[in-house]
């Protein structure tokens, strides 16, 4: 049996264990195309690690910055599959990537400072500015052509301190390029701001299309960065609440860690999620393999089926697996359809609100297909006929959802 | 073999994954009795719990409140074995009781705002006051007598928002009456104080003392109050970063709830750290009985060692297992005695510094008997042989440890 049929999801155990607008969190007859965590089952090697260390029975307090092996593993994967020369001094753990982007803006941002953030753009980018007391200023981004980089130019004042990229980007699937992203460095090093790159998603990156980390770019550049970077996307772990910070200078991240709330004990990772983290890259990367290979299908599957949908148009994403669809001449709010869509047919999906993904996202919907290729058929077909019920004016359709529900 | 035999202690594994001051943190010839952290092998409950979770591979986003069943487990322990009212919907996870601390102080503090602590106690009262930009209040506290209740309400004024309580009580080990805990509170009634209760020492009382939470006193009291507790001290889960906030009102729990970083994800507890906190209070109350039998005697031995040394004088603690004693005319400032013991004699103890406990902890230092008969013995010698070679005016003592280091 492969990792990735349709009998390896475990919705006997999703339903009891995954939250976030997932399966624990709809009704039993909802398939959740929402957040962005997969259906399958972790990689053995990265449950064996655990179960090891778990074993031996010592969970005693790990070290402010990260256990040194969860340090060694991500710093030996950014040097040899990044080409990003950064050593275990450079990283520090943390209690996921949106913790991570939280540190980082914290320590950045005083009162009043500005950020530039893409638009759209995952949420937790504007969240944990305004968190920081920062003012979040959009930049926007296309799913494809040229970057606007004299917009940019323009939205920086004496008060913008930093640039939020997230590369690949959540939800449009652009992987950025090493010439775009050298162009954006270029303008921020002109300009003394530092650089905040999101690659949670830099394993998900579908040939031809390749992924550059922002600090394998030249020293101007990558000395300015700082990469957040956690293990929920590409290795199923959301629930270890594991990610890691990394930049080259060492006497930077060290003023990073004492700054921040993790000698205090505050914050910190859990030893156990470090010790599968580390696994994932020292162990899972074959088995990320084949999740890469399932994943390009799906991607297919989903945007063959979205654009088929009258009115529905999505983009392939290069990487990502997550597909953002634009709804042409909607039939009422996003929101509204989205719940529709929930309560009436039976499936799930993210609405591209405004108010978290930015202006840019409006009249959008997120698909999420990292699932198998029967739930994901399903909750597309149901998709497909619920649109064209509510386009239709049907308001009560919601007694045909196919032949089964999962 | 007892789970607490001198053979029980794992230090190869201690070496490698006890951080925080602990045996990876130290020379290899120096005994830690640092932080409050049990030199044991968890729970085999515990461990079973975990392992059978990760086995099952399904490690999707938890919910922002932490899994229904670990709240059910916690919420179900404080009304069966704390006498206290709190349902699942009052209960929180966070990612270690010092998280917890900073989560209500965040939330009970504005800029400015007082808050009243104890002194002596551990550092994290003050810390996490200041952190939410309040103003940390110090109220004198002994290890015996009456309770100056007169000081403590002379310390209240139009800005005081809070009283930070910890009991039982780190440094001192005293475990506040019933009668002492409700005169503190019918004070914070009278005044309009909301309560911390820190009772992350809870479990480790010694008949005939025993505990009482503030969330089991009269409705006028415990409406105030919010209890933080962690896994850390009576379970040895301090790498499991697992505790939690808990309080009465629902409302003011989902008020708390959602003012804080979990529905953004950026903070919150790990899953599989829940599942191991559940564990420890549905399947190994019994295991702890052991642990406090072996502890009590670990006390005395302690107490009785610490005693025995010349100008040394420790009370016997009812609660927790630090013993915290006074160094009387010290021959040098007690972090430099400390040093010294550390560097010169092969024992580390933790300074009483004002600066981490406040002032009433000067010319203490603070000592954690939680390791074996063994391995207490031999640090309480070299700690003997240390004092005395110092009050000597000797300098290099550093060679005769004793019979072996373990």
């Amino acid at each position: 049996m492969s990792s990735f049929a349709d009998d390896a999801v475990r919705l006997d155990l999703l339903r009891k264990r995954a939250f976030n607008l997932r399966w624990a969190e709809q009704p039993r007859d909802v398939i959740p195309l929402t957040a962005a965590d997969p259906d399958f089952p972790i990689a053995p090697a990265i449950r064996e690690a655990i179960v090891r260390y778990v074993q031996d029975g010592v969970l005693s307090y790990g070290p402010a910055q990260g256990l040194p092996l969860f340090r060694e593993s991500v710093a030996n994967y950014l040097r040899t599959r990044r080409g990003a020369p950064v050593d275990a001094a450079g990283v520090i753990a943390v209690n996921s990537a949106a913790a991570g982007l939280a540190m980082v803006a914290r320590q950045w941002l005083a009162p009043g400072d500005e950020a530039i953030v893409m638009d759209p753009v995952d949420f937790l980018f504007a969240h944990t500015v305004r968190s920081a007391g920062g003012v979040p200023v959009r930049w926007p981004i296309a799913r494809t052509g040229e970057l606007d980089l004299d917009r940019l130019e323009a939205l920086i004042t004496p008060r913008t301190r930093m640039l939020g990229l997230c590369t690949p980007h959540n939800p449009l699937g652009r992987c950025f390029t090493r010439a775009e992203l050298t162009a954006i460095g270029r303008l921020a090093e002109r300009h003394g701001l530092q650089i905040l790159s999101d690659e949670i998603w830099s394993e998900i990156v579908y040939a031809p299309a390749s992924f550059t980390s922002m600090l394998s770019l030249d020293e101007a550049i990558a000395s300015r960065t700082v990469v957040v970077h956690g293990f929920s996307k590409a290795f199923g772990l959301a629930g270890l609440r594991i990610g890691f910070i990394a930049m080259r200078d060492h006497e930077a991240c060290a003023r990073m860690l004492a700054a921040s709330e993790h000698p205090s004990t505050v914050d910190g990772a859990a030893t156990v999620s470090q010790i599968g983290a580390a696994a994932a890259y020292d162990h899972a990367l074959p088995w990320l393999e084949s999740f890469i290979e399932h994943l390009r299908a799906r991607r297919d599957q989903a945007i063959d089926a979205l654009n088929a949908m009258p009115g529905v148009h999505a983009h392939s994403p290069d990487a990502t697996y997550v597909a953002f669809a634009k709804v042409s001449d909607p039939p009422c709010a996003i929101e509204d359809l989205v719940d529709r869509l929930r309560r009436e047919h039976g499936v799930a999906v993210v609405p591209g609100s405004p108010r978290w993904f930015g202006e840019g996202a409006a009249g959008h919907v997120r698909v999420c297909f990292a699932t198998s290729q029967g739930i994901l058929q399903q909750g597309l077909d149901r998709m497909a006929r619920g649109l064209s019920a509510i386009r239709r004016g049907d308001r009560f359709m919601s007694i045909d959802r196919g032949t089964h529900t999962p």
